[in-house]
């Protein structure tokens, strides 16, 4: 199965929902224009499926493998790498003066969506060296990022996030590596790093390792850990690599996905010591790596996008294929394709209309990060900062909660085929399963939404997107048609639940936490639900006005906004009875640990 | 990871919910009671946790192969099956005259659930077995009955359904299988048959294939489809083994799940034509399969509850142990077990309101199953068959889609580890996938819920079961405390939903079938939840009632019946909106194929 990047769909909502034009018109993007940003999809496009899609069922067939220390990648791989890294992929986000490409980071999202979707096994590398880089470049002395940053961006050593230890997963508190000060300044790393997604491989010839360490006397708890860097090949003064550092991959996992990316068991110090370099200061190791997860959050986000968008295209291929029984309208006396059946329509159409829905909002979310970065006026930056701070875990949450379910229709379109793992539509089930557990569960997210991203700001920035929804609402209140109208009753209802959600959240949240907690999922969720659908109603806005253009395409965004109005938002009411009705999250709550 | 079969629970639903004591007070069931119910559960629990559960793991780590023509169960299973066999559990429900045990199936029911939260791939053999048995007893010769429904329930034989062909899934008008009568009475059968679950294997001497196939002048699609028996080998006048027949295993499939239930490729008459023998009269094949496929929905429906429970336990367990994180209102200070955190409770209180909502519908509906066969009264029995028969999509339905998302939230509790295979709470996500696919998929239960079971008798049942529902609401209106009064509320709204489109169903099947089809899935969901809902609420009457009796046990009941209200029923609304709103599947059936 192959894999068709969706540029134009892409395209649509660069232009018209992201605003690609208002962020190159910012400094620092004045080479980058809507015409760069069609040539750099289509390219990215071009290497996706031509090079990374077909290798995709290769690396669940026959996973990276390890043997006496050494992770071979599965064949194929290294190549693709290099040809990832030559055309220069790695920095198409990341600044010129360390020979990144310096593109908005509203270009470089749909490419990172490609990439997942073409085969997700070989992006989750690029993935983690995004975030090394981003830690770097945020809390790196000059001489580190020199050393490291265009190394990484050259693909030619890769970065990893070390920071789950067995007993600490979720809970960084936990963490027990220890960081020994030695007379020269650097460190000595001791301890055991379990699950490092590309923690060891064959594809570069130097792997940047970041590390969550205690330094001897640090305070207990999230307030002591320090980030280290610690290569498996030390670096000398001239670039050149040196002796191998005392880390070392013991084990890698097998997994239900994602088989290909090797998550390794890391050992440090098993031998006298690995050597570790500090980044930052001390004790503000957990702060540095947010700047990396929340990089990395949004990636994983656009992992889920990507897998879906694949999930769908196979189904659609096959259900335009696939001949089995007359039509339930008996306008045929033949067996006609399946598409032709209402209910593989619904399939369809639910796996569609949750994948551009996310994906509008995630490149939305990234159009903020943009202007958070590059305009002018702090005022700005700060009001852009904190609408993408608060779209991040909805953006991850949602995006890899939704793909369970498309993967799973995508399953299910194909019968008793899609059991059978040959057909390829199993693969994306499995694969996806992990997006909504690694770089913080939904759970954690959705702590994230309440506690940082709705309650320190006592609602605001849910209220202005809330404000901006009615708006979109008013709109279509003057637009003419079935589907106009059916998603202005849907948003304006999924809007009034999100709002009133918020302010149950903002009010009870530290008078009574358990029952905000309770329900925290439930309220990431009717956030991506009702932001999504804002989504797609503006798309329907843009498609309804421009729709003689290109009948074909703004018919089917139409017809899309349709159903994710009558079959997505209209879950938003179920979703707001279960936090709101409940009381205080009674029923949640109600079983003692010995009634479970 | 081992299984507890939660006989007390079982035996709840038993007594207070499924009738048990009306269905033992039945002509035939004389030997049955309460007593009785409970040694057998409690017999087929030690089974169960001891011998069959342990080898789950094994089975997927080991599955069953294929080498030239033959397939070795996994290590353990063939044992194991003697054990099962032995035991009578073959015989659970069948007919005394056959050697079987003649119990009610609402006594053999929670032992099917059993077997599959034990060992879903060992169970697929005796599930097919069952529906084996069924087809003959019903449209056998006494001659085949005599010589093959005592072995089969004996275990010295095991049985299959022979559907599907590459070309012909859901669709059986496509079947191609040829059946060439013999001077003796006889048919030679020519074909190929896939998915033929325990098509070939070594647990019993001999298989017995039923075989939908073709005579040569019977007329085209589903009317031209005869029932034959061919045997793995051919069986002599005495009862003894004779020839190999000409049915040959020629692959068995690589899946997503349940690895040790070998799924084959059978071909026919590669060398001279099988033996067959057609069972009942030419060209009612279909029928009679239906008999076999309506027990084995049933049975796969049982599944579904079987794998939710099982991934429940362990997910738990797990939660009870795994010690991550402090408490989100700060009364501890340390890191503490997960299942203390309102996310993890969310979690398992829903995998666990799904699972009782589930099981409680089935057993309610295997009663009205024992009592249309047994009732002295023939308009009783009329009643209670059509009431079943409403029922056998819903529960085949709803239990195989719900167990998708409780198995996924056992993964999620499970977090990193939840991915590993080792943890084991994957295989139960890979291994639940299966069940809304075979058997019929959801899309074929909701075809049968709309045509057979809601048109044709102008929604009649499903009247008959909301004017109960409203019985319940108005004795729920009289009783004290947040838990009913929620349950209340949500049931009536969730009934006044599914009321709504049973008559929008009714009205506009003929009128606009697309319409109603788009909508079928959507309708099947609504059913399971308000009728599990509904049972939900029994229980929840029954627990207050006895409460002081075992509070620990009641007290749970009641708090998982104000989950299921509060968490389950409240998503009838949206379900509710999707079918009615959408103005005759609308944006369903909007896109032309090429815009897919």
């Amino acid at each position: 199965m192959t894999y068709a990047a969706p540029v134009k769909d892409m395209l649509f909502v660069l232009k018209e929902l992201a605003g690609l034009e208002d962020v190159t018109a910012l400094p620092g993007f004045e080479d980058a224009n809507l015409e760069t940003a069609q040539a750099v999809l289509d390219e990215a496009a071009k290497l996706c499926s031509e090079v990374l899609a077909p290798l995709n069922a290769e690396g669940d067939r026959n996973p990276s493998h390890w043997k006496d220390g050494e992770v071979t990648a599965t064949p194929g791989f290294k190549d693709a790498f290099r040809q990832f890294a030559d055309g220069g992929w790695q920095g198409l986000q990341h600044p010129v003066e360390y020979d990144g490409q310096g593109l908005p980071k509203v270009i470089a999202t749909p490419c990172i969506e490609m990439l997942n979707a073409s085969n997700l096994s070989f992006a989750l590398c690029p993935l983690l060296t995004d975030g090394a880089i981003e830690a770097l470049l945020t809390a790196g002395s000059e001489a580190q990022k020199q050393r490291y940053v265009p190394k990484l961006i050259s693909g030619e050593w890769t970065g990893t996030m070390n920071l789950t230890e067995p007993q600490a997963g979720s809970d960084l508190a936990l963490v027990r590596s220890r960081a020994e000060p030695q007379a020269n300044g650097a460190y000595k790393i001791f301890g055991t790093k379990i699950f490092i997604t590309w923690g060891e491989h064959d594809m570069a010839e130097n792997i940047v390792h970041l590390v969550l360490a205690r330094t001897p006397d640090a305070p207990e708890g999230v307030k002591g850990i320090s980030l280290f860097i610690v290569p498996k090949f030390l670096v000398n003064d001239d670039g050149s690599l040196g002796a191998r550092n005392d880390v070392h991959c013991v084990s890698i996992e097998h997994k239900l996905g994602i088989k290909a990316s090797p998550t390794a068991v890391l050992q440090y110090g098993d031998h006298g010591g690995a050597i570790g370099y500090l980044v930052g200061e001390e004790n503000r190791g957990l702060e540095y790596m947010f700047i990396m997860m929340n990089a990395a959050r949004f990636g994983v986000g656009m992992q889920g996008i990507g897998v879906a968008e694949r999930a769908y295209q196979m189904a659609a291929a096959f259900a335009k294929e696939r001949v089995q029984s007359r039509p339930v309208d008996g306008s045929a006396k033949q067996s006609v394709t399946i598409i032709q059946h209402p209910d593989v329509r619904r399939m369809l159409g639910t796996m569609r209309a949750l994948t551009e829905g996310a994906r509008a909002l995630s490149y939305v979310a990234a159009a903020h990060d943009d202007i958070a970065h590059h305009h002018p006026d702090e005022a700005v930056r700060a009001r852009h900062q904190a609408i993408y701070e608060y779209l991040v875990p909805v953006v991850k949450g949602w995006s890899t909660e939704m793909v369970n379910e498309v993967a799973s229709l995508g399953v299910q379109v194909h019968g008793g085929m899609g059991f059978i793992e040959e057909t390829g539509a199993a693969q994306y089930y499995r694969d996806a399963r992990i997006l909504a557990i690694y770089e913080g569960t939904t759970a954690i997210q959705a702590n994230d939404l309440v506690s940082r991203k709705t309650v320190r700001d006592e609602g605001t920035v849910a209220k202005t997107l809330l404000a901006d929804i009615a708006k979109t609402v008013e709109t279509l209140g003057g637009i003419e048609g079935a589907a106009a109208a059916s998603m202005r009753t849907r948003l304006e209802q999924g809007a009034r639940a999100l709002a009133a959600v918020v302010d149950f959240v903002v009010v009870n949240a530290k008078r009574d936490p358990n029952a905000v907690f309770a329900g925290s999922v439930p309220y990431l969720k009717l956030a991506g639900i009702v932001l999504c659908g804002w989504q797609m109603a503006r798309a329907l806005l843009v498609a309804q006005r421009n729709r003689t253009d290109d009948p074909m395409f703004y018919d089917a965004k139409i017809a899309i906004a349709q159903f994710y109005a009558e079959h997505i938002l209209v879950q938003a009411s179920g979703l707001e009875a279960s936090i709101l009705a409940a009381k205080g999250g009674e029923s949640v709550l109600a079983l003692t640990e010995d009634q479970f």
